[in-house]
């Protein structure tokens, strides 16, 4: 009767106790910053998320429009990137935008990219145009498997191959198992990433393992599954265990809507792109060192 | 604890021995098609939608790819619109795409009208290059109040002022009750539309009370309240109407997600282009007495 | 043999002695301003050009990615709008993005007012949200007439009356009659707009005489004529005025090429998309008093 | 003084009597085929193409509405590709949507791929629910360099290698040396594409040689040369070559403009739109067999 969820935040939640578990947090002008550590193959099964560090990073909402809030969650996400990336200033990054751009909702990766400070053609090809300093980057948003018929995790190893970054980067919106996140959070991990998830289906991972480098998954929550509001709403009115795993079933069966609704806020659209436009703003300060706060939002297309 | 739905087939649905609802149906080629005539002021309160005649065509699945199958329910659209259209062969038509394009559930309007046969300007200014017969169309999409800050019916009213069409057709995404209506309705009514629904808001109303011109209606259901799923659960729990009404409560003051959540299917993109597709073909059938099947798709923008 | 140009500082050019044409410049941080003024129905007539003040704000590029430069045009478009806006605090004004938004070339008005901040629908309905000295502004993209089916001064005359805006401005691609000022220059204008211009065509101009408030126009030229190459290919070659003139006009007869066909420069989307966004800020920041440098780009949408 | 063009039925104009330029046409129904074929190293190079077979067929309007004449031009683009393509029932092929869907005359390749019948990851992983006889079609719309940072051929080598196709089409939008040829030109050619194309840039080809697989190339001229119009307009009042020559030195000096001016018709949003369709029937009906001229536009997205 697990509901998905793709924020170790909430995955752990149950296992706070558990060994292989730890987790700490800190809060400084209105952000909370928690830190898990998730480590051990045991650890690892029981809450369901590699091992691994996730940063998930909580504000009052993303959507605000408050210049200085606004720009105190950009450089929060450029801090923690830096922190977690950890790469030598030579190092090559190329950054995935998942999602499909056609759902408001799945469109935080591929509109993400779209602001980044790209740069890895002019440092091959015209080396004498660009300051030395500034780091190789390039961007890819894949598309979805509906369009392309392919794996996007093949697109990304084919394309990786090709260009051998030192470092991927990968942008996706995620799944909560709570509405009370959404709009609020961002997680960063270093465990790469499972679009869609679920166990044992490596092909579609992207990580360390299946990348032959590092890579480092942001995403923000954008749905929770549908199921989510009937749980929550039994548990209001006190339902057994036994009574909510007959809905359960029931649910999942239901054809052909069951398994296959998500719950989204209604202001979606300002969502996915005030989200898309904070994780490009974290991303490229963390990258370049010669930009700073006054550079937010000078690589906006419109 | 009323769940917004507009669909009158379930707003009428417990109301089917009230006098002044009436409703029938029949079925053919597996295109089923209700017919609801709601008359009287006291029906009309009762069930909480304007008096008039409402057409709902239910198939199996709007996204269905089968040409057979699409094409009929192009078919069924047209001639359900011509008969409920009822109007001469020279009169003139505005078509109204409602809703936000940047929302994928909200955008059928919009992409709707990019799909219709437009004339009324090569009539007005070059009536020798168009056949006589051919019917004066015109098409707006006037985004949403979020963008522009103005309602959306009075730029409706201003530009409907200025070029007089003899009838308006309104093309808007709807919500239901329920979850397996998503992707097989679709819903014709000749008594206009209020955005957002609401008792009392005249201002907002596209109707021939507000506009001067009879306006159909034609929508698809994209979205349930969240909430649906959450009634739905503690219905199948046996929750009474109390822990219901006490569960109702809390959700809507829940905040900030409580009222401001929606579910939409996962292949919300595929279903609103079809159902885009679908109508705008209808529409153009309806409205241009020289097109027939093998004009379907004819006009498709990529 | 006259190729068309929206920018008065062109058609200005061999008209600079005529009485009822003054121009003066001046110079700053490597922006060149030219004021023109035209008065009188004799000068109006030789010149081409309604009646008014025309500024024309020079720069070394648009697409330039400085951020001190950048920065200092979006400041110098703000305080000229400011000068030629000259209004009250309170008044209200109407944004009006014209053009294409599927023509990259066409599509500056449009994409510009995505990025302003509207305001009008917040202070009529919930005004204690919002402070009182924040100025109510609208927009408005009225698309173009061969989506619609209706001239876009009808558009435009039916919202303005419903809306009752004190001021409107209008955002355009403009056309050019030299390669070299494509990405350079922005152009306003206190005399309204004619889309597609044309002598005499009264319906079609956004104008005081049309709508009844000020309008105050901005532009961008985006294109020149592909003609314009032609004549300077054959005075760089001392062709006759006869020569040219049979050249003229042979080429406006070929078909269907002759007088349909546009020169724009290759990166005409990073040149409309900057431009947008130029405009946008300067806009936003003439109206809302309360904005300041540290504000500009807060409001582009992704 | 050569102007680019990506057309071979213009490049082998003068060159018809060369040995190894092979060229016959054909008409019917008011198409028109040309086919040449060049051979050997020198043809090749005295042409400045490939050696290959090069199809080009012309209509007198690719934007022309008409359904006939439409149908007729999809049916024959599906023909010429069946030929060309010759390839066994089984042959998987991987589609390439090249260039900038950002830039309207730029944006056929992108626009193309959206409607094409993708089914690569159904054969692959539920090929129970597909008939057996439809061909593995996959898609790639790789964007442009100044977004990805990426040279295209490196993307689509990365992706060829993993997916192993056995034939690739790329799509492109041309450039072509005459206007009178936009609008109403597709070429077809078993040569592959060279993407900006100069010569001894192996990297950025798209060709059997560098991928390892048959590349067919489809595209149609969207622009001209900016510098063509001046030439002809100098050609017809009789100017010398070196009078020529003169304004072509200066006008490639021309800074920012010369070179990076482009001309395309005012149109470009309707005739992109167009093309991308014909092309996308096209390849649908060569690529499964079951398809027929009633299935054209059937997998258009809105």
């Amino acid at each position: 009767m697990e509901i998905r969820t793709d924020l170790a935040l909430e995955a752990t939640a149950m296992h706070k106790e558990t060994e292989g578990v730890e987790s700490r947090f800190e809060e400084k002008d209105g952000i909370r910053i928690d830190r898990i550590k998730i480590s051990g193959k045991e650890a690892s099964q029981r809450v369901g998320k590699p091992c691994g560090n996730y940063i998930t990073i909580t504000v009052r909402d993303l959507s605000d429009n408050d210049t200085e809030d606004y720009e105190a969650v950009c450089m929060c996400v450029a801090e923690e990137l830096k922190k977690i990336l950890n790469i030598e200033e030579k190092a090559s990054v190329l950054a995935i935008g998942l999602g499909n751009e056609h759902i408001t909702a799945d469109s935080i990766g591929p509109k993400c990219v779209k602001n980044l400070l790209v740069t890895r053609h002019i440092k091959e090809m015209m080396p004498e145009e660009i300051d030395e300093s500034v780091r190789s980057v390039s961007a890819l948003a894949p598309s979805v498997m509906a369009f392309t018929g392919i794996e996007t995790s093949e697109i990304v190893r084919g394309v990786a191959e090709k260009t051998k970054p030192d470092l991927i980067i990968a942008v996706d919106a995620l799944a909560s198992r709570s509405m009370s996140r959404l709009g609020k959070t961002i997680q960063i991990a270093d465990t790469g990433i499972n679009p869609g998830s679920g166990v044992g289906n490596n092909r579609r991972e992207l990580s360390e393992a299946t990348l032959g480098v590092k890579v480092i998954a942001i995403g923000v929550p954008m749905v929770v599954d549908a199921l989510t509001v009937a749980l929550d709403a039994m548990d209001a009115t006190g339902a057994t265990e036994d009574e909510k795993r007959v809905f359960f079933e029931t649910y999942r069966r239901m054809e052909p809507t069951g398994g296959d609704m998500v719950v989204t806020p209604k202001d979606v659209d300002s969502l996915s792109d005030q989200s898309a436009r904070i994780i490009a703003n974290g991303i490229n300060l963390a990258l370049q060192s010669a930009l700073g706060r006054e550079d937010i939002d000078r690589y906006n297309q419109v």
